[in-house]
């Protein structure tokens, strides 16, 4: 089967090409970036979104950036630096998803154990690059797999047939593969089971409508558009049986941060008895953030909701509040689902015993 | 004090002058409506909404109907049946705002006491149309009243401080007066007390972030913009008091139909503790449908979705739901309030007797 979503990302040595999002579904153009700022913007600007593939275009931005710097003829410590430099960078671009982080900092380890002039003929700047654009690489591959993992087990909490309501866009665009909570929906449909998809817009940035719609129209996935204010109606007229929706950073207690709204879909979910699961690969478990009130929730442009779209609405003086994301706690949380398997509460406990298995494996 | 917002419906004998909401905030333009037709097509796309305005227009709809009949010269029996059948066009434009239907008959019922063949001089087409067009501008004069009454009242929920979430539009713009919710901040502002408003945009037609934000504003109320996602984590972050909304109708029960978003708010307002009031002149109370279930929820255009502000965003083949409304169930709701005052649980037995206060009147 030929795969009719785009790639959202694509490492080379000499440039890393994101697909602009931003664009979509109207024109698929990519952006050529040819240095680790223009990955930097590229990010910040969201023509790339989405926790898992932010991962992903990071740790090609770092590789990017050690092939910079030996194709420059730095020598090996510098080139090191300068790969350092470009984490931290890529690191400041978002706060809230922490798989750019944990990207950044696993390529950065692999080029500090395999490319560093401690270690014999390594001393060479370009194969740092090689090393670290092999990482980034492993990187995706490991997040395609992830996401059939995912899929796979995921779609096994989707009965048949399923009313699903999602928000956001979590599927290929958005990671190295099938996506997270699209990826279970769509492993759900090609098993078989009859899905339908209620997609909520997801405003301000409208990744529901621009994306996800179109996504699942590609794939032939049963789906219907709708204003994040309808879910409550939805649910009360029984017309929804789970929700299903993706991580941008899960607490080691099981507090999910995710795009706004999802908060208040947990709480529709909980007052009607749907049950509420999230689909996210193990890197977006941050084991070293104890609970929700410890994430940073990124503070965007108040653009976003003043002028939808591009088109001025409020006037430019209209105060705005714009958090990016908000946080699920763990008790509205019915499972969360990762390469791993089903974790259920408590989640303290179940993910890290996950975690342990991954460290093991 | 110069009301600074301008006046959402004027009725005169010969047109009905409508200002056009949909080019709010940045401009200020009247359509001169000179026929039922343009009347109903004004309220069916949305140039006025807000359930207590629809009733005046739809008033003075009716009142310009039986004008053209005497400017035509037609008889008395055949210009009373003009005015039935402009009502009828009216009450077909938006179903689930009881007011437009209330405000029908009741000029229909003036004109056929007062201006009917068998009262004498009353024979007369011309004084027909003086008798519509005097009790459509005595529904305009008692909103104002009304107004003021929820206002006053209203402003008595409101503590100080106060953080207030509201929804869609509630202001001088969908009333003859101050309005309803709004019109209770209102009055709490002027009365010294410190509110502050959280106003939801309101999608799909972005009431809130076109006209609540901007009649704020211009009204001196301090207030900030958020998407309708944003809701539930301002509640949980403690920054929301109450939610204040209005009404399109409400049933014999106190089920609340109000625009989509509404039901989810009133979830999320229990789920933290916060107290869900509603705000409405006692014609939107519709003492002929028993419960919510019996309302007949307006389904419009799939293009509010998919082209907000008219920007292609989801292709047009994408499917869509579009409900305008949902319903809040009495149970959720903390208060109404109206111009007969405050009335709580049981809302079956205190709007019944609200409903024979007024009667008595």
């Amino acid at each position: 089967v030929t795969d009719p979503i785009p790639t959202p990302v694509r490492g080379q040595r000499d440039a890393v090409l994101v697909l602009d999002q931003r664009a979509l579904p109207h024109r698929e153009d990519y952006l050529e970036c040819r240095s680790v700022e223009e990955v930097a913007a590229a990010i910040r600007d969201l023509a790339v979104r989405g926790a898992p593939v932010l991962g992903i275009t990071a740790a090609f931005g770092v590789a990017l950036a050690a092939a910079g710097a030996a194709g420059r003829g730095d020598g090996p410590e510098e080139a090191l630096e300068q790969a350092r430099q470009a984490g931290q960078t890529l690191k400041a671009t978002r706060p809230t998803a922490v798989n750019i982080a944990w990207a950044v900092d696993r390529v950065l380890a692999a080029a500090t154990i395999e490319g560093t002039p401690s270690e014999g003929d390594a001393g060479d700047p370009s194969r740092l690059a090689d090393v670290v654009l092999a990482e980034a690489e492993r990187i995706e591959r490991e997040d395609a797999e992830a996401c059939a993992a995912i899929g796979a087990a995921g779609a096994e909490l989707i009965p048949d047939p399923a009313n699903i309501l999602t928000h956001c866009n979590t599927g290929m665009l958005c990671t190295g593969g099938i996506g997270t909570a699209q990826g279970a929906i769509l492993t759900a449909h090609r098993a078989g089971k009859r899905v339908h998809v209620w997609v909520d817009e997801t405003r301000p940035v409208l990744q529901g409508a621009r994306l996800t719609a179109w996504e699942l129209g590609r794939l032939g996935v049963p789906r219907t558009l709708v204003a994040d204010g309808a879910a409550g109606s939805l649910m009360a007229g029984g017309k929804v049986d789970l929700v299903l929706v993706g991580a941008d950073r899960i607490a080691a207690n099981g507090d999910v941060a995710n795009k706004i709204g999802t908060y208040g879909l947990a709480v529709l979910a909980q007052h009607h008895g749907i049950p509420f699961y999230v689909a996210a690969p193990f890197s977006s478990v941050d084991r070293s953030t104890p609970s929700g009130a410890h994430i940073i929730v990124e503070e965007r442009d108040p653009a976003e909701v003043r002028a939808p779209l591009g088109v001025q609405m409020a006037s430019a003086d209209t105060p705005v509040a714009n958090p990016a994301f908000d946080v699920t706690p763990a008790e509205l949380v019915s499972a969360i689902v990762t390469e791993h398997g089903v974790i259920r509460s408590p989640f303290q406990e179940t993910l890290r015993r996950a975690g342990s298995v991954r460290g093991a494996a």
